[in-house]
């Protein structure tokens, strides 16, 4: 060919591979033949054999996705009141503990989740050191389990005991209820969700607990409630993901309480104190977005058939996940985070994967919305362009694009929205996390972000567990 | 050419023209030769004999447009104060009233600037009705001005009467300052700056006199100060322009706001609709954006021999620059602005190009950063791909990219900044307003919102100024 030849006649392209090459021309008008072509399922005989037997059920699967998705896409979670885990979680007694991710037992804990644990018994004033909250930890005394079995979700070790105050976020119209605890990462690298318990963690914990858990009950109480989803999706056209960078939808959630204060009664310093807190930390939103992702997944999970994925979650030795049509958990050993680490740290120090914050993916934002939020991929060492190539990426394992929940750089795309667990293990791409990174050991807390990946052998499993429940 | 034969070499492409074209496939690793090609001012010989002598005094010209640069990149604005007009703007008189673009007399103004005089008049108990203070504004007795001759901006009409609260904005390093009023459009298209003046005009600018401006007040003394320059860089990382976008920024000033209220005594009735008027208008910052940017220009003034644009204002009748090595107004007719209207409102309902705020463009951001607010831009009608190629045009009108101001889809370049007379004259391409449409007649408001370009003879005039007092 001569370079001039090229634009003698219209600009024909046949596109191999890379597939956002070919929409980029696409949108520039060019005429474009893409060739999306990859061995399908790894070239795996066994996967083939599933993704067949559920290709022979298809309408009963497509069906059992579209209603898992519209009840997804329909749940509206508001943000209605404050309370003590004890007397807002059902079934929560003095003696549950709850973690992030699949459910683990004490030994089997990780460092940041144990230093989490730790903390909890220490702030709930039934140990006064690290070795007797171990004591106590190991005895048996408390019951361990999974934030996700009590409808509720904890970034990172997600610790959360009796005493702790938790943010309740309603669905508007059925009024189903999940919960989250209070965020308060913004205080630095050391918060208790990352492992860290002493003396500055327990009194921000507690400050959490005396004075501004007051002040939020008292504030959605006064505004009778505050639109969750409405602020994640101006969020999203304000650079945030709302997994890992939340600065627009802090501040809009500021600005909701801030007429609410010509309603409630709160002192100068305590006022002085809170609004300090949240002019410093940007991660505020994060427990509220997290909680707000629990609901509209949970409203998607139990639909007979469907192999939409409803949880995604970390403890930090196991990833596990749920799809809509099944109740089990699906594991697989926890991967590292790639991420940039704070000056002194490295991925010697760092904890595998962990927390519950990918609900965030699941529910079509976070990792899934990245292309709304490239200051973030910045932070983590990318360009603009690897935001929206991985977003691109992660409309080909989604069922949707999200209605609501847009992004402005792709021409106000919907956010790839519902993973399918079939389409992951047949592209054999798997979701994206955006993620904090906890030190291993206990004590320390945070020493980078980043993103890691939920293992492929979790989908499979998944896509094995709905196969096997198919009618004969 | 046959379509495989595309992909059998390296792919090179010669791109004629549309250069974003060229910078993507660039940017995606295709070697690109972009033949950049214009008739040079517009093919016009006087404007050609100008370029030339202005060629040959080009180290004179570029060191002077290399230091108004550098002032104009060193200005860091500080909300400092709120005062009145009358006892905070340097020789401010009870008998002064400020006025938005170029000078014009009362005969001459524009119908939303006209009502804009009769609102504010009525404001200051000097007129009972607008028959009343029709006659007053054309007795002489009041003294008419532009707002930059006093180093003040005002949005739309621009007008500033004694009593009227103004922002203080304070250069961090050489205290310089610089005014703007207060920002009432949110209380929705009614509002003085377009030209409404009836009695909901008048119940909410009292309530800025004897409510917020007390407040503000307040609150930026207990701070020390308020870092405008850090908010704007901030706000363009969250889909704000600072121009006709100012979501984030708002919601950053009110977070900015919080803690003080514990610094402070406000009412709970008044610290509640305080709340609920910053909570409805987005575009609270804008007068704070306008202010910032004339600081920043400001400093850039006054450099001999520079031609760096330091004021684009429109009055309604005629749009004015200023260029840094002059101090004449280069006027032209003011343009009518591109936009989508109002239901019930077409381009016959609107008035022609209106007000200072163009100040944000000259400084940088506004039309310049477009990029950066990609949802503005769908609200006028556009689109992702509008918005890139706008900033991309700017770039070639334009002396830097901004060190602080970026945009994060651009790979965080700079803002296109410092606009050169000279590039403008040369190229053919003239500066992209950001802006707000005001209905033609006296007292009817915002009808809609577009955007607009500087009339290009601008530019030549000032060209011609400073080659006239070039040295021979």
């Amino acid at each position: 060919m001569t370079k001039t030849g090229l634009f003698d006649s219209p600009l024909q392209v046949i596109n191999v591979g890379l597939a956002s090459f070919a929409e980029d021309l696409s949108r520039r008008g060019v005429d474009v033949i893409n060739v999306d072509w990859r061995p399908p399922a790894h070239g795996d005989p066994a996967k083939n054999a599933l993704l067949t037997k559920l290709q022979s059920k298809l309408d009963l699967v497509s069906q059992a996705n579209a209603t898992a998705l519209e009840r997804m896409l329909n749940a509206h979670p508001i943000f209605v009141d404050v309370g003590t885990a004890l007397d807002t979680i059902p079934g929560f007694t003095e003696k549950t503990i709850l973690h992030a991710g699949p459910p683990v037992t004490w030994d089997k804990m990780c460092g940041p989740m144990q230093g989490a644990v730790v903390g909890a018994l220490i702030l709930e004033g039934r140990a006064t050191d690290e070795h007797l909250a171990r004591e106590v930890a190991a005895s048996g005394e408390y019951k361990f389990a999974p934030c996700h079995e009590y409808d509720a979700v904890g970034p990172m070790s997600g610790i959360i005991t009796a005493g702790m105050p938790v943010l309740v976020i309603e669905d508007k119209h059925t009024k189903r209820r999940v919960y989250s605890n209070i965020n308060a990462e913004g205080k630095g690298r050391k918060a208790l969700s990352f492992g860290a318990y002493g003396p500055e963690v327990q009194e921000i914990q507690l400050w959490l607990q005396d004075v501004l858990a007051p002040f939020l009950q008292a504030a959605v109480r006064a505004a009778g409630g505050i639109d969750l989803k409405a602020i994640m999706a101006r969020a999203l056209h304000m650079g945030d993901e709302v997994h890992n960078r939340h600065a627009a939808a802090t501040s809009l959630m500021v600005r909701e309480f801030f007429p609410l204060l010509g309603k409630i009664q709160v002192n100068s310093d305590d006022l002085f104190r809170i609004g300090k807190f949240l002019y410093y930390n940007d991660f505020f939103f994060l427990n509220f977005s997290m909680a707000a992702c629990k609901l509209i997944t949970l409203m998607a999970h139990g639909v007979p058939h469907s192999t939409l994925v409803t949880v995604m979650a970390r403890n930090g030795v196991e990833t596990g996940i749920k799809v809509s049509g099944g109740d089990a958990w699906y594991t697989a050993p926890a991967p590292m985070v790639k991420g940039l680490y704070f000056p002194g740290y490295s991925e010697a120090d760092a904890n595998p994967d962990l927390g519950d914050s990918a609900i965030t993916e699941t529910a079509g934002v976070g990792a899934m919305a990245i292309a709304a939020a490239i200051p973030l991929v910045k932070v983590n060492g990318g360009t603009a362009a690897t935001a929206l190539s991985m977003t691109r990426e992660m409309y080909e394992i989604t069922l949707t694009h999200h209605p609501m929940f847009t992004i402005p750089v792709m021409e106000f795309a919907g956010t790839p929205t519902g993973i399918d667990a079939a389409s992951v293990v047949e592209s054999g791409i798997t979701p994206y996390i955006n993620t904090g990174i906890a030190h291993k050991q206990p004590g320390i807390g945070m020493v980078g972000a980043g993103v890691s990946r939920i293992p492929y052998s979790c989908f499979v499993q998944a896509l094995q567990g709905v196969v096997t429940a198919l009618p004969s």
